[in-house]
Parts: structure tokens; sequence; C-alpha cells
């Protein structure tokens, strides 16, 4: 795949890429279900192994699918919302925890290396945090363009699969903010305790939340004005990273709330625009169960994990490494000498 | 950790063993319970993660926990009641699959390259099934416990995690066997499809697991005596792995339903037995959610395997992996220049 930057200009452009996104590549998966049951184990005795291994062709777009090289991207954002105390810990952490990925001392450094992935990391004009969404749209046209962009450029370095990650202080109010206005439901429902709130700070989140989206209710039918107005730098720049993973065929992985919210208003532009992700965890903010549940995904992992930085998509990814490893490398029945089943 | 090998020529020494087994090490607990609240991270942020670096300093006895040296071992073994037509595979295949595990082509494989552990396979008397349970007990006390002496061997090398795994045409109907003669229950409640019967096949298979718990009903309250009797040479020295690796301070990881169903008997005599044991995965195999729950203990991961040869337990090893690397490698709040909560 040589695959020209796309114009990434305005809204329009955003909506025209949506409609030409690459579909599966269909002959890798006829070679991922056809090399599947040579095997040497019982049919499907692999469960989601399988699954993952099929899909890593299918949108790989070749046979046997790889994964060597992982490389993940940690976008950071701040956000106006955030003085509103929606969350346990001030703004200035986005930036010191910017520092800590760069020095090595985060969760997500550690997982990295653990599992053998290649950590980025792109902080986004924090000293410019968005509007405050209760009250105007947290970024202009322009603006939240730009951020996009950021997300598209991370995709140009080829590589096998895409683990994305997020920072920024208030972004659990954003992300619920975008959940109750694009998929509807109660505030509350949206709502959890992010970094650390108590009852009474969720319930101060919740409060936000809903105002925020009430500010914004003449645009409850366009999901990319929703996500310029309520979203933020770095769920811009992961939706810009997961349309242009589809565009050069990579594999995404997908961390928690914040992640799955920057991309899932998408699917009411079209519904097969997150076929090339997997979910990499389930987070234990009560919003991601919801709406990985809405949109009818099973994530790989469920650690209780609630951190971000890309820590449970990057944990994912040694299961995706693993699944790839064994359609690839295992020995056919035929090549090993192995007797199939049948002998009844 | 200096420990001769404990004698183990008998099932009353195999007692005096379990007696005087080490239990937690409270001072490596305390300390990491210590660190844990000073890493760059909200508090529990890291769920299960946190846990298991906790349980892993208690288990190795030290602080931090460290996962650098990953042993698998696999124990096969074969069973007389395999010539009831209790599997979808020959008999022949345990002796195939060893040496498929040999030359590098099984699933495990691939599993251990990926996470990055080492594979030992241990094929026990192959060539000399067990008595057919249904009629006889599966081993002598001699046979038994020199199939235990084998597990335990596999647990004199210095490493840091060890993984179990089985391989063993006809093994999921002698762990159904087990279950339903120390837990109760249906018997049809702890049969399935194993490596893939059909409904006609798994109810042959149910009245089998039936009949040799009824033959050997007269030792019901003796979980040892049951373990010889319904069990196998692989059970058997997953057994003594895992006591083994507890007398050496070396936290284990089990597989599947056949690998936990070899040393779940042991909590009917000792409590606090399988403490040092993280359970890898649930297998899709329907007897061990059930186990499980039983044991009360929760998988790590769920995937819907079901092909046993340690994978389940290998690829949680990763997990555990960057559990202990983020305990051990995180920056604190004080070193990285991280705001702590409490900004409100």
């Amino acid at each position: 795949v040589s695959e020209q930057p796309p114009t990434l200009r305005s809204l329009a452009d955003l909506r025209a890429v949506i409609d030409r996104l690459p579909g599966p590549d269909r002959d890798a998966a006829a070679k991922a279900a056809a090399r599947e049951p040579t095997l040497t184990k019982p049919p499907h005795s692999l469960g989601r192994l399988e699954e993952l291994s099929a899909w890593l062709a299918t949108w790989q777009g070749r046979h046997p699918p790889t994964v060597q090289r992982i490389a993940t991207w940690i976008f950071a954002g701040n956000h106006g919302v955030a003085a509103r105390r929606v969350s346990a810990f001030p703004a200035d952490v986005t930036a010191q925890m910017v520092a800590n990925f760069e020095a090595g001392g985060a969760a997500v450094n550690q997982v990295c290396r653990a599992v053998g992935a290649d950590l980025y990391v792109d902080a986004i004009d924090l000293e410019q945090p968005t509007a405050d969404i209760t009250t105007a749209p947290a970024l202009s046209e322009a603006e939240f363009m730009a951020a996009v962009r950021r997300g598209e450029a991370a995709t140009r370095a080829p590589v096998d699969l895409l683990c994305l990650g997020e920072m920024g202080i208030g972004n659990t109010t954003v992300a619920a903010a975008l959940a109750h206005g694009v998929f509807g439901g109660d505030a509350t429902a949206w709502t959890g305790p992010g970094t650390g709130l108590d009852d009474s700070g969720i319930a101060r989140k919740a409060a936000v939340v809903a105002t925020a989206v009430a500010t914004h209710r003449a645009w409850a039918d366009d999901p990319l004005e929703l996500m310029r107005r309520l979203g933020g730098r770095e769920l811009a720049a992961i939706a810009g990273a997961v349309l242009g993973a589809r565009l050069r065929r990579i594999p995404v992985v997908l961390d928690g709330f914040i992640c799955t919210m920057a991309v899932a208003p998408l699917v009411r532009l079209r519904d097969d625009v997150l076929d090339h992700c997997a979910f990499g965890h389930v987070s234990s903010e009560p919003g991601h169960r919801r709406i990985l549940d809405l949109l009818g995904r099973r994530p790989i992992l469920d650690l209780d994990m609630r951190l971000g930085e890309g820590s449970g998509a990057v944990l994912a990814a040694a299961v995706i490494k693993a699944a790839a490893a064994c359609h690839a490398g295992m020995a056919t029945f035929a090549d090993a000498g192995v007797s199939n089943r049948g002998a009844e």
C-alpha cells in the first residue's frame, strides 16, 4: 500500500476520507481461513486467537499476518473543562506525565518494554487547553483538523500493529459528554470516577456532562461536529490515527473509554469504520463496558485496569502477537505427521 | 531458598510434604503494598496487574518481584481409558504431539517464543498407558509417586515463574472423573467435548466418568487416593511440580481444566495449597469454569481457548511479566515530579 496523505483540512474532507476507506482484504481472509484447520490442534481450540489472526490477515491485507513491529502512540491534550473540578488530579499532571513517558517512568513504558513495542508520545498544544465545553465548542474546526492531521501523521511509518492511548486531565469528562451526546442515555450512566473522584465528585462531573451536551444539542445529529465541540485534541488525533491506519492497512488496538469514545461517533457515519480496530481491554471506568456493548464488540482483556496511556492496548498486543505467531508458525498435521481427528 | 528434594516415596510422604509447605512471605508482601501507592498513576488504576505484582512478591519471597526467567513444563501421559472412545483423536496423537513440541511446531512453541518463555517437555512412560479407570486404579502407588517426583524434579532449576501444561489423549475424561469424584455434582456437568466430541460422544464420555467414580467410590474421602486411582502420570507430575515450586518459592501459572484438576483435590487437604498458583485462563471446556468457581479463583484471561499444552498459562505469563515490570520499573510521584492527587 502506497498511500498519499489524505487531504484533511475540513470536516467535509474528513467525511470524504471516511467514505472512501478501504474494506476488508477478502483474499487474505480466505487464505487464513484455509490454513487454520490444517494446523496441529483440534478445530477452534485456540478460540479468540484464531479470530485475531484472521482479523490481522484481513486488515493487514496479507497472509500470513505478522506482528514484528508494534508501535504505540500516546496523544496528550489539555481540557478547559478541567477547571470545573472534574478530576482528582490537577491539569498540570498532563504535562508532567508526558515528561514521565519521555523519561521512561510511566506504566506504559514498562508494558511496552515487556511486550516489545515502540512508544511515541505526541503532546498537542498542552499550553493551550480546549475551551470549556459547558459554554463553548472545545475546538475550532481548524484546531480540530490540525489535531486530526497529527494523528494521521503517526500512521505514515510502516508498522504491523498500532496501539493507541491518551493522556489528558479531564478527558473522561469529555469522553462521557461525547457518549451522552452521540449515543444518548442518561449522563450519569456514562460518568465514572476517572482518576478517582468520590461520589460527590462524580455527581458534579455528571452535571457538567449534561450541561455540555445541552449546550451543543443543536448538533446532536452530526457526529463530526460533536467530536469537535465536545472532544479534545488527543481524541481528534486518535480519530485521525484510526483513519490513517485504515488507509495504510495497519490494524489498530484501542485502549479504554477515552480512546474508544474518540472514534465511536464515526460508526454513525459508516458501520464498518472500526472493523480494523481491536478493543484491547475493557476498562473499569463504567462507560467503557457500556459503549463496547453498544458497539457489539468484545474486548480482549478484562483486568480492572483504568489507567489509559494505552496500557491496556499494549498488553492486548501481546495476545495478538501470540495469535499471529501461532497461525504463521505452527506445523500442519501433514508436516508434523500428527494424526488428524476422525479415528472413531 | 536452598531446599533439599523432599522425600516422595509414598502417599504418606506426599501428605507430609503438603503439611509442611511454606506460607506467604509477609515481609515481601508488605513492601509491595507500601510501594504501589507511590507509583505515578491513580490508586488501583492498574487493577489486576497490581494484585499480580503483590502476589509475585509474596510467593517469590522477595521485593521487587522479577519475571525474567519463565519456564514452561509440559508433562505428557497416556490413558487406558482412551480405548473407550472418549476422545476425537487416537491415542497415538500423544506421542506425535510430543514430537511436535520437540520440533517446535505446536501452538505452545509459538506462544513461548512470543512471550519469551523457555519450554521443556517430559513425556512420562507413553508406551505404558494407565489402567482403564472404569475397572482398576489408573496407577499403582509406586507409579503415581514416580510421576510426582518427575514433576518435583522440574522445579529444581531456579526460575522466576513456572507455567505448567499437559498433553494426553483421554485426559479431559480423567480430569472430569477427578472433579466428579472429589467435588461431587453430576458427571455430565463436568464432562465436555474435549478435543471435539459430538453430543453422543459427550454422553458416552459422561457415562465413562460416572462408572469410573463409582468403581473407586470407597476412596471418596481420600483426595490422594483419588488422584492415584482416577488420574494419570501427567496430572501426578503437575501436582509434584506445584508442590516443588511452593517449596522453592516459585510462583506457578496453571493452564486449563486438566492442569487445574491435577491439583484441585489438594485443597481438600490444605486450604491454602494453591495460593502460590495463578490461573492463567478459563478454558471453554465447561468443567473449568465450574472448578474455578468452586475454588473461588478468577482466571487472568478468558479467550475461549481449550488446547492445553500450557498455551493459556504462557499467554497469561505475558500479563504477569508486565505486572512485575510496572511495579518494579515505574517512577514514583516524588522521583518524576508528578503532582499527586488531592488538588481539589
